[in-house]
């Protein structure tokens, strides 16, 4: 969706364009639960920090399935690789073994290149906050080439 | 080190804090070597991005026994923590298995109780940039209530 | 299935026991189905060989909360931990990132003071075979220290 | 070590192959030191089961490199893989975070298309034994095809 990577000055094409703009805020978001493994834990008792970035890459993998309808191994069989070049993390409270979290993700094209996607880790009994954060992918072809998001898949996210 | 703290106006003090200051941005900064584990690899043929945090943890762990005299587990039988409040990441190229990286962390105190780690991670042979990056902890005690740092800490900051 | 923990000597009470060996052998078996994460892979495509550990971990941990009623939390909780002191894993096919996998897991007391997982690992899809292996665990008390199960815990075993 | 490569029946050669025998039971060692990263810790306290396999890859690397003066990245670059198709591991003691340990390999030619490495883990300091166990390899060509071990590969394995 050419809406979510230029301006989209164009005034005839507004409403729809507000139309598709509408879809993609409300739908390109995912809520996955999974739980805290006995290996994320360390010896303070929580998670070990790193485990977040793991989850968040779990969080992107069923919103490509659920919600571009296409998974992120289609997309690597098609020649099309995301490879972060950009993460940010807060951490906001524990979660310990076998707690329940509830990671929510959305997802935007960033600029022209760049595909965006920003996470919330919840427990899912209390909702507290656990992690928030962003990673940020370039897309790349088969050789780790930097390539402009291919036309197809810019379709998909704008009609998803 | 209240120079690190606060900005330390008064004048009397400043040749001495000055110096201070100098030995402090010169010497709290270390190096460590360290390879890349098949295990870290993932399927991209790169290392995976969340080994990165794991890698800025080995820098902390090495800066801190040798530049402040005093291991992390040490610091933890004191009854301080210092668990992960932040992180930023940003990948700027690959790096494969068994490359030999060289990560250059540096440590500060922040603010009235956080502790912040910046970290560029090269490749070691060619020196081409890998990650860098930086982490924001804070200081907790056993319980993991947040605590100011302690002063015999900002001491060893500051003479480190 | 106290059998399999004391002598059970007693003749009248063979038939009892036969029926909770019966009712032990079918029932002490859990299923769990996952995805290969990316953070799992290798360079060599598949997933990393010790993954499958943290599988085996997964399938004892639902097969307690679903068989036992009592989940490994609520066992530390009590003061019981269940270190691993043994393993052993076979590897017999690939498994590819964000493949199915179904996790067949049993469990059994095995002696006077280990308990014994097996587990068998396949694609969901196919069934192919991924891996399969074991892990036996000890008791001990929350200080590490070497313990005999507590009796409760092999009456759970015995009328799970 | 010819004797498990070929099958060194003449006579006139057995003073040879027993020579070489000797120094293969006596060089195709390697020790590695590395310390326990908190990543690799749990909440019980010592490090987490499946690490164990991640530090036995990192000693079959360094044998390898130092013995063998053929790394794994040039037998991966040869077309020469090595999956790993078993592993057993025996848990003899607690290790923890920062604790140095020293991790002694072995390797041998097993059958006939089979490379076996024995591992035992300890602490350096102490020596108390952490971790013992061994890994047993499949020769793969790059599609991940059995092939018989290069005969170039038997020739460095029997004069290492």
């Amino acid at each position: 969706m050419t809406v979510l990577l230029c301006d989209g000055t164009g005034a005839a094409a507004s409403l729809w364009l507000h139309r598709i703009r509408w879809r993609a805020m409300n739908k390109l978001k995912d809520v996955l639960q999974l739980r805290v493994r006995y290996s994320e834990t360390d010896q303070m008792g929580t998670f070990y920090n790193s485990r977040a970035l793991e989850w968040f890459e779990c969080g992107r993998t069923e919103l490509m399935r659920n919600r571009l309808r296409m998974s992120y191994v289609e997309l690597e069989e098609k020649g099309v690789f995301l490879p972060l070049v950009e993460a940010h993390l807060e951490f906001q409270g524990g979660a310990r073994y076998d707690d329940l979290l509830r990671i929510t993700s959305t997802v935007e094209l960033q600029g022209r290149a760049r595909l965006r996607f920003d996470v919330e880790i919840n427990r899912n009994e209390t909702g507290s906050p656990v992690v928030r954060g962003y990673t940020i992918h370039a897309f790349t072809d088969t050789q780790g080439k930097p390539i402009r998001p291919p036309e197809w898949f810019v379709t998909l996210m704008g009609t998803a």
